[in-house]
């Protein structure tokens, strides 16, 4: 009992999981990049997504995800959504409209900070909108009148929540709508709880790696509420975060400059104090939450000998939509995105240079091999002029480009496909290379 | 311009896309199933659905998703979206909370029947919850600066909507919260809109007939507003459906009782009189908006001679969440929910009757064939009783039962698993058939 049992790992890859297409045609995408950044927005994340037709404002803290901007998202959902089945996690949809007797038994309906609260005109009912789901999760669970054995299991779900911010602000950081996961872990003795975090700590850590935050992301002592001496925060590096922590580089850990003082301006690892104070954002947190949500609504179960007790909880949550302005704000230069390959809406991006009928038959060939070798691809096969083309692809910052032209044309040393040279360039380097057909696409597969 | 070019339509099946488990041990689900329907609920949908651990109540006209309702509503989701990318369709995600001068400017805001209307406490602001997204979708597109050459397009989401229902009832068939699909088409005529409208048609046909209720839906002439003629509605038969229709069974299309009167109790299609009347439920539905909403955004393209025009729409609406009811009103016996096969949880339901050791290895050793060959199955591998575990695969309604017990393993002609037998039955039908693991994999797979 000190461990959830896996779920079986193998996945299957049947039809109805083609929900992806492996390429675009950039004159088909109906969304168009901007040269100027939106007047109303000064984050470099909301700045070079809305730019670059990844996402849109709606108003203030609302945004809406377009069709690039679905993808990296997507691409995020699913490398969460793997590493929490590897967790044992079994994938549920709760509701956004939360009943008011819920979070009056919990007594935050008039505690929690930013809960849009409101009463319907026609139903007459008091709705409270998600901003997290403990008030509904518990009461769900309690619905299955679990016994000692069933435990422990964890639920998830990929949803989207809503906050009345006071202010949004920091584009896609702190919005007032936005996509969380949100994992809840039920456990029958308080030492299970702590295997598990332990577990949960070391599957966050593998999510910002795989989302290519590791290197910038730090797992950081926050407050742990009356239940629990500390909570995690993971705390992704960047000027845009509101987040002050302190590092501790021998343990590669951090303090949450809210708790500094209790932890008397030292790591509670290795008791280093000379930790170096860092601006950042918080990507995700997990929590044990013990009985605090359990023992409101009498969660209950029978132990061994027929002892009733409160079930012990954790929960475990990451923003995705705030991950993907987080990427946008640590993956960028003054060109635009530099999108790492895990997120990126496509792998290659195609540019046809010129309109000249044989390097777009050529452009064409190519795409074609991209198609038949399952390489995303966007190809930009608008007319437009190549300064216009080259400025898009910096800002969309897809991680491979491949330019073909009529220079590239000129490196043909005869008509077949395979000698037909194309030009390629990782974005964020310099380095531009010349390869045929062949040899790009081992490159980039 | 009389066609929305199709994207790509080749899908990459690569490794983010490893969403669904191939397998679960009932035993690890964290559900369980009631013998007793729950007093609250008078529809067979709300009553099997809760009975089986596949959604649960949350309040009036408000439900969770649990993992085997999550996983049905997740196949409908993929069959829907591999038909809205064959339409062209560019994948969004647009935004729940609404701004209030949106819904003014179509003069919505205190108009439209069931919008959940609310201020906000903190931040003051005027919100609506979106119940459909004209009033989003216009301006966005808008603000794209599209010209003629641009059109047709098309974006749809798949997206939780709410409506402020005076009776929340029918249990998943009319809720406050609930999940669509909705597709918008934009045209720079008339006729390009006509033909879009009619390949739409065809595509839902098509989904209908995929989740199994194309024998009992309809394509339903209904009201098309003060600019068409007729929209259409896809009416799916149930005496559980509030909607009556008028069959022509010659041109297999219906009438809305709505508009009987104005088609003279006759079939737009053929002038037949002698319609049937029946009880349905209205699953889906297209219209043509023609420049209603476009009109009052403003959003307007040049045509080739520098003409400003207002650009013509289309939007395509399908409820997932009353699909999955309508699907349990239509598939079910007395004893439980009968999945169509390609919305099913899972494809088979393997039972191991008995604690006996030989039993429990041999099931084992079916499940892990069944894992091999990527066969979803559902493993009732608890300790429970065979009556209990019997009745809940009826409940539970997965196509292909297949039972292992110490009667089918006394079948065995030896020790090879081979020749040891299982019990195959399909749900729905009586015929049961032993058969060895070779066999049962070859008519299952």
């Amino acid at each position: 009992m000190t461990d959830i049992p896996p779920l079986a790992v193998l996945f299957v890859a049947s039809s109805f999981l083609r929900w992806y297409h492996v390429s675009m045609r950039q004159s088909e995408l109906f969304t168009r990049t901007r040269r100027e950044a939106p007047k109303d927005e000064t984050s470099k994340n909301a700045q070079f997504l809305i730019r670059g037709g990844f996402v849109e404002k709606v108003m203030a803290g609302v945004y809406a995800l377009l069709p690039l901007g679905l993808r990296a998202h997507q691409k995020i959902e699913a490398i969460i959504r793997d590493e929490m089945n590897a967790l044992g996690g079994q994938e549920i949809l709760m509701p956004s409209l939360h009943p008011k007797e819920n979070w009056e038994k919990t007594g935050r309906w008039g505690t929690y900070d930013s809960l849009f609260r409101f009463v319907s005109y026609y139903s007459k009912i008091e709705y409270a909108l998600g901003p997290t789901h403990e008030e509904i999760v518990v009461p769900l669970v309690q619905k299955q009148n679990l016994s000692y054995k069933d435990f422990p299991f964890a639920v998830y779900q990929i949803q989207t929540k809503f906050r009345d911010e006071k202010r949004a602000k920091s584009g896609l950081l702190r919005g007032r709508e936005f996509s969380m996961k949100d994992l809840y872990s039920f456990h029958a003795s308080d030492e299970d709880l702590d295997t598990y975090y332990e577990k949960a700590k070391a599957s966050y850590r593998k999510i910002f790696q795989s989302v290519g935050l590791g290197h910038v992301t730090y797992p950081t002592f926050a407050s742990g509420g009356s239940f629990s001496k500390y909570s995690h925060e993971f705390q992704t590096l960047t000027m845009a975060g509101e987040d002050s922590i302190y590092i501790c580089d021998k343990c590669d850990v951090a303090v949450n400059k809210e708790i500094i003082a209790d932890t008397k301006n030292s790591c509670p690892d290795c008791g280093n104090g000379s930790l170096r104070e860092e601006k950042a954002v918080e990507v995700g947190n997990i929590f044990k939450l013990k009985t605090k949500y359990s023992a409101p609504f009498g969660l209950r179960f029978k132990d061994e000998k027929g002892e009733e007790k409160n079930v012990i909880m954790g929960c475990y949550g990451i923003g995705l939509t705030r991950l993907l302005g987080t990427i946008a704000e640590v993956h960028h230069d003054d060109k635009g995105l530099v999108w790492p390959e895990s997120v990126a809406p496509y792998r290659a991006h195609l540019i046809r240079l010129g309109d000249d009928e044989k390097v777009a038959k050529f452009a064409d060939e190519v795409y074609k091999e991209f198609l038949e070798k399952n390489i995303e691809v966007l190809y930009d096969d608008r007319e437009a002029s190549a300064g216009e083309k080259l400025a898009d692809a910096d800002l969309l910052g897809m991680p491979y480009r491949v330019v073909v032209s009529a220079k590239t044309l000129r490196q043909a040393q005869g008509g077949h496909l395979e000698k037909k040279k194309v030009e390629l360039k990782k974005r964020g380097e310099e380095n531009v290379v010349l390869l045929d057909a062949k040899e790009l696409l081992k490159q980039i597969s």
